[in-house]
């Protein structure tokens, strides 16, 4: 194998693929990138057990490949070589099955190669359900619901984030059991898909989807799903099993429904939050008074206290009313929100309440109260 | 106690006060910061074993207190409380002798304040030797020494950095036994001083005076240094015994002075040390060849080997040599200089070598080779 290559190029697909490196020792195969050089395209791929990823190289001013092949080399030196080294082209060549030469001005390089006999071999395959969406449509409906999911192994289903199409509707729904993040969106055909996909897998998809004006294709297989965007391939494992049926939680009668300018609440959250503890409970209390006036409290026996008022801008039905609820839970929630203002829609001191945004029709965040003396 | 000051007056001595906050278990106290109000000023003082800073805010048009008073805050919650907020003015005031309300708009804390009898009593001292310097003058003799010190407890000495006068020549000096930096400079007058600095107290000292332009007045006492900075007070206690005397371990005669350009050298010892692992010795060899051609390069046999070719400026002799050293060493001397030429003076294959750089006329940096094969 042998050829030379533009290192600006390299180096940005050899990031892309990286996030699909394994940093953890049982399987040292997978802290490799496979180089295939074939076609007069170079193919890069990196797996561990959860994603794999692939990364297709084919201009022809910035590639010219002399002789074909294939090769495995250890992911984390190889990026660093690219990464350090200041030429306009590198030049790439394979001496005794395994000893890879990297040129680059007067560097030169000779690096180990793995094993490539055992890196998986891994099929890249479309499905017959294709949905297409525009990359800015995926980055939000990932980055306002993969927060929710649970950290917990306890119950796997939910370290998931499920995407379920029936008809024209997708819906995206996260939850940890305490709290609930919900986007629907309308496509432009009607598919039928129900797929749990890692919350992990989708922040991982999100740092690599970077440019709006593109589209990105998502094929959906019994195991797992496979995500096509510009020269790149993005699969991931998915999580067996059922995921709850929440479309009956969200709360449709309420008691008040309290807007608010989202970032005076965060600011105020955020001061009424800082005695509280990460590690344990960050509780704090929000009361509203017949007045329309809100108060937000926590309390600290050891630090101290904190004891906010804030503006509200409606209220739907003036009444006295206290709920306690987890302070990081309900940050979380408001800054999942694009709109400037927010309500907060209450159904009872100890039923879930919902938020919701002026601009941010399609979405709902739900937060379960917790009982406070 | 009762004031009302500007909060970003108070947030930024807070930050240069906080430096000295004791983060360990052992004494909570030293967790806290003293807080006096007297004579229509306010003290903020911290201190931990090593080091005490002093700030003193005066400034009448934002700062007006109602009544004098002493009380010692939790530091770390103290300035969350202050950097939240965003109103202009904070009111503070003590209730109950160890309560301390903090008003700022709308918010409202009560912070349970720490014993202050608990408080180490700290006198920051005048002493009979003052020295006067530059903040600019004094920033570079920490940023070219201290990376030199010893992190190993096992000899203590080692861990500070050697500040001695005598008469109006200053030298600073800093070892690991393995590598030495040094740096001199002329002061206005006469003075006799032998001191030790711990390290990490000039790394604090160095993040504090930020604005070239001021002067630092600088006392020594048998066992502190007191550092006077526009409204600051930094005091660190000295380390006990004897430094090396290093001033023959400088050679002055060599075999040949090679000139580089420091950021190709830099960047090609940093592509040499891919392959070196940090944990464990880090070691490339130097060759320099009787056509004066240089070459820079490393193996580990896991992982491969780099082979550098660089230029080299200009070569006082022409022979074949070869040296072995840290990189980790060379690369930390070589970003101690400001110049764009560096020269490295070899005395032998297996003596310390030197490097110099054409502006910066007082620094020297040596590096102790090391035996391979």
């Amino acid at each position: 194998m042998k050829f030379t290559i533009n290192r600006d190029l390299l180096l940005l697909n050899l990031m892309n693929v990286s996030r699909a490196l394994s940093t953890k020792a049982p399987m040292p195969i997978l802290t490799g990138i496979k180089i295939e050089a074939r076609d007069n395209s170079l193919f890069l791929t990196a797996s561990n057990n959860e994603i794999s990823i692939q990364s297709l190289i084919q201009d022809r001013r910035l590639l010219k490949i002399e002789e074909e092949g294939v090769i495995v080399v250890p992911g984390k030196y190889f990026i660093e070589i690219v990464r350090k080294t200041e030429s306009k082209d590198i030049d790439f060549a394979v001496f005794e099955e395994n000893i890879v030469k990297i040129l680059a001005d007067r560097s030169n390089f000779s690096l180990n190669a793995l094993e490539k006999d055992n890196f998986p071999i891994i099929s890249f395959n479309d499905s017959e359900t294709v949905i297409k969406m525009d990359v800015g449509n995926l980055r939000q409906i990932i980055r306002k619901t993969t927060f929710a999911t649970s950290l917990s192994e306890s119950r796997v289903i939910l370290t998931g984030v499920s995407f379920s199409v029936d008809g024209r509707k997708l819906e995206v729904v996260a939850t940890d059991s305490f709290r609930l993040a919900k986007k629907f969106m309308f496509l432009e055909n009607e598919f039928f898909v129900s797929v749990v996909i890692p919350s992990k897998s989708l922040d991982d998809l999100n740092r690599i989807v970077d440019e709006v004006d593109n589209m990105v294709e998502m094929h959906f297989s019994p195991t797992k799903a496979l995500f096509k965007y510009k020269n790149l391939l993005f699969q991931t494992r998915l999580i067996d099993g059922t995921f709850p049926n929440t479309s009956n939680l969200i709360p449709t009668d309420f008691l008040t429904s309290v807007k608010f300018n989202k970032n005076e609440l965060i600011s105020s959250i955020e001061r009424a939050s800082l005695f509280t503890n990460y590690d344990v409970a960050n509780i704090i209390k929000l009361t509203i008074h017949n007045d329309k006036t809100v108060e937000i409290a926590s309390t600290n026996n050891e630090i101290g206290a904190v004891k906010e008022e804030i503006n509200l801008l409606e209220c739907s039905k003036a009444l006295d009313f206290q709920i306690a609820f987890s302070s990081k839970y309900f940050l979380d929630a408001l800054k999942s929100f694009d709109s400037t203002e927010v309500t907060v829609h209450f159904t009872g001191e100890i039923k879930p309440f919902i938020i919701t945004g002026e601009y941010d029709v399609n979405l709902t965040q739900l937060i379960l109260p917790v009982r406070v003396s």
